[in-house]
């Protein structure tokens, strides 16, 4: 037999972990100190009647701790000589470190650059939240929808689900597609996605090596643009107009995609005319690129029908299409779609594989009747009356309480406004968020959807979360803070007083 | 005024698409046929009345099928003059044209290589299908779980998910996994991904580039060998004996990262030995290289407990540990989860937003209630009961219908069996595979996840969907199939008997 080692466990009593049973917590912290190399092979562990003693517990507790460290291995029982630690046990020589780390992938790294994203939400704890992206609340749909989720959870298949997506769903949004965006198309090349965000980063894998070359509209979707650029693409932006994006402008060759919302230009509203439309398309052509086409709040339309998508358009099957269920559902859903070009479906279809399998299957089925029955037509436009009323609220408050010290123009559609201030500079923005912040009014800015930030700053201002009262204390809010801000000298009418305010989604002049 | 082109419509009547209003099947088919070039600028339309008869239909119809193309701007309408098309729609010239497309990305090319794999199952036609990864069918179960939805809709923010998962469950499961587990964890460690599928997606962006190191284990899971490829990852296999990974023959420098199953080999059955367990974590720290466990049915033990992760012997934060619902809950429910090292938690979080933003709340706020009340645990207790009950059917009525045909070890765990045939040739296997399909029984070989196939063929069999009259008729029918697929010479009890069944996971020989 070997000589016993005389070393004890050290700093008893063991520190334990608060899980599950009291032997558990024991045996676990033991194994800890064993790990750490600690205990050398061979040292005897405590008598179970001491060791039960200081930690304050029942000798059987710490009888079943040995237990469970001999079952794991860690310690041998022998009859008369104690509980011994196992030799041999290679790393508990090797002292507990901090890991070493080689450089993590290039995506990680190139993703670790962003700071805090300019349209994320301040928080749960503003009370009036301008954020674009909450939805409205509504506890008759939520009810409506608990139905719908039951339902569909004793009915879907359990096993892996389909990776394009619940068949009933993508043959629901085909006649959706057709009927309320001129997108006819087949169910084999609708594919569901969870949300928008995941369309990007597959079509990233699909379309685009680090270093090709990505097209945004400026100004443009701060998200879009850092998963593009996480992504490794070479992101590019070119300038829109009151017509929607340049297209003249567009490079001759090189992009492998440009992403637009022709729909609703996010963030300034600007609708592409169909000139310009057709121009994108044929350039697309002939250069053999890709239209991505986020339709992403097209179904939130004031005044008229909305204009048909791109997509309904495409006689060269260049754009995909995507939609989202975020806005007229609920984010945290997490699912919207894409229609796919013929040639796309496959490459589309594999990388949805790879990164998922597919979407959660019983939101889906709840989707898929919500659709066909067309409930959900008929629950996007109650959303749109009561949106409707919101964002009336919001303009006449502002022009109201603030005049022309901010100007907007209306494009009778979407979930937020675009506000210009007249005669705040960037630095009294700076200041203005801030004293909002500390009143419960929470303001996003829109410069840096922009290369150059334009030279009067301007809000992203997100209705959709508000109720009427709310979003008049949020204007009244941002009218005292606004004065408060502004310089005394200001706040007398300039005499210089811009003759209107700048065009939609091009700032007035482009400071340098 | 310019003189009227005559050009009439072609294809009368118009081929209509069947979604929606008749107006609007005609506004898409006239704008089809202008888009394709068909109707140059200038071209006055069929009259209404005309048109109508044509197609059989009101003229109210046509003429509101013309107010929506004017509204699109693809046509004009003048008192007395017609409906005309619009001059300059540039594409409209453009005859249309199947896509010539440039290359996909590098992705996309490596996962277009891919045939259909082994392990997806053969369909739900299949009686008797005894495909790995479907779960069992409890409609029990089902009822439980339907109330916790229901309950979670109403209760959940419907704003976008916290990206990195839902709070509640991740406190959830740091309890979980320290009493079942002894992995002891911080909630913030704790990442709710869309299955492991996605956590191997993830885990590809955060830590490998185009061309990098990764080991697996042989035999391997087809899928993350596939996924790695894809991504570009140049994947080595090192063989397993019946310790698990032969620790020996890793590389000494390179990989980047090891995937393995230490709990129960996929798909051998191995349970790795504590031994090996430490020299991995040990080669882990020495060569900075990655250890993704893969814990994918360590929930399924029926002697026993099942041995400890080896995320709970790792002192150097080397381990990244992945669990899923998609064993003990049910697949399409897409939630899995990811134990971060401390260090790679940044870039896990930016990778999954930049995925997709987060997994569904309402899913992850139920299991969360789910796994909290421990509900969750009665529940896997359930299963393993019912589990057990199948897999000694199973294994009793192989031996009694093949005797030494079929050979296997018993790992007392998981939800899947490996048996290898003695006699049985591959050319044999195939047909009997495909004779097995057309009786409607359901058979999944294992070979493919050898780089050399083993010298005798075996099956990989799932028989967790099955009840047990079922899995008596799968093995009955299985027994059929090979005394007619059996060489009549070799239908004799072999002289030349194999000893034992071969080790697990260790084909008897290797062939060439």
């Amino acid at each position: 037999m070997r000589p016993k080692h005389q070393t004890t466990v050290p700093h008893l009593p063991l520190p334990l972990d608060g899980h599950g049973a009291l032997a558990e917590q024991i045996a676990r912290a033991i194994k800890r100190v064993i790990l750490e190399g600690k205990l050398p092979g061979g040292t005897v562990l405590p008598a179970t009647r001491a060791l039960a003693q200081i930690q304050g517990v029942s000798r059987e507790t710490v009888v079943v701790a040995y237990e469970l460290l001999a079952a794991e291995q860690l310690v041998t029982a022998r009859q008369g000589s104690g509980t011994r630690v196992m030799e041999n046990l290679a790393s508990a020589r090797t002292p507990r470190s901090s890991p070493r780390s080689r450089p993590p992938s290039r995506f990680a790294a190139r993703a670790r650059v962003f700071g805090p994203s300019s349209i994320t939400s301040l928080g749960p704890d503003v009370r009036y939240n301008l954020h674009y992206g909450s939805p409205p609340l509504q506890s008759a749909f939520y009810r409506t929808w608990r139905r719908k989720l039951a339902a569909a959870a004793l009915q879907v298949d359990c096993g892996y689900p389909s990776v394009a997506g619940h068949p009933a769903l993508r043959n629901a949004l085909c006649d959706y597609l057709a009927r309320r965006r001129g997108v006819v198309t087949r169910p084999e090349q609708v594919f569901i996605v969870g949300g928008t965000q995941q369309a990007f980063a597959l079509l990233a894998r699909v379309l685009l090596d680090e270093g090709d070359c990505a097209i945004l509209e400026e100004p443009w979707y701060e998200i879009a643009w850092r998963t593009l650029t996480a992504h490794g693409a070479k992101v590019l932006t070119v300038p829109t107009d009151r017509e929607g994006l340049v297209v003249d402008q567009l490079p001759r060759q090189g992009p492998r995609l440009v992403l637009v919302t022709p729909s609703h230009q996010f963030p300034s509203g600007v609708v592409m005319s169909l000139r310009r439309r057709l121009a994108l398309l044929e350039w697309a052509r002939r250069t053999e690129a890709w239209i991505v086409e986020d339709d992403y709040d097209s179904e939130f339309r004031y005044q008229g029908t909305p204009p048909p998508a791109l997509r309904s358009l495409d006689m060269h099957d260049r754009v995909v299409y995507l939609g989202t269920f975020s806005k007229t559902m609920f984010p945290s859903m997490r699912l919207g779609y894409v229609v796919c070009p013929e040639s796309m479906c496959d490459d589309f279809l594999r990388a949805k594989r790879f990164a998922d399998m597919g979407c959660p299957s019983i939101e889906q089925a709840a989707l898929a009747t919500f659709v066909r029955s067309r409930q959900f037509e008929r629950h996007v436009e109650r959303q749109v009356r009561e949106l409707a009323v919101r964002r009336n609220v919001l303009m006449q408050e502002l022009r109201a309480s603030l005049g022309d010290e901010l100007v907007f123009e209306d494009t009778h559609a979407g979930m937020h406004l675009v506000a210009w201030f007249t005669r705040l500079d960037y630095a009294g923005l700076a200041r203005l968020i801030a004293l909002a912040r500390s009143t419960g009014l929470g303001l996003y800015p829109i410069h840096p959807s922009y290369t150059r930030r334009p030279r009067h700053p301007g809000l992203l201002m997100g209705f959709a979360s508000l109720g009427p009262r709310e979003l008049r204390e949020a204007a009244r809010l941002l009218a005292q803070c606004l004065r408060k801000v502004l310089p005394a000298a200001a706040r007398r009418p300039p005499e210089n007083r811009l003759p209107r305010g700048p065009a939609l989604g091009r700032p007035p002049v482009t400071a340098n």
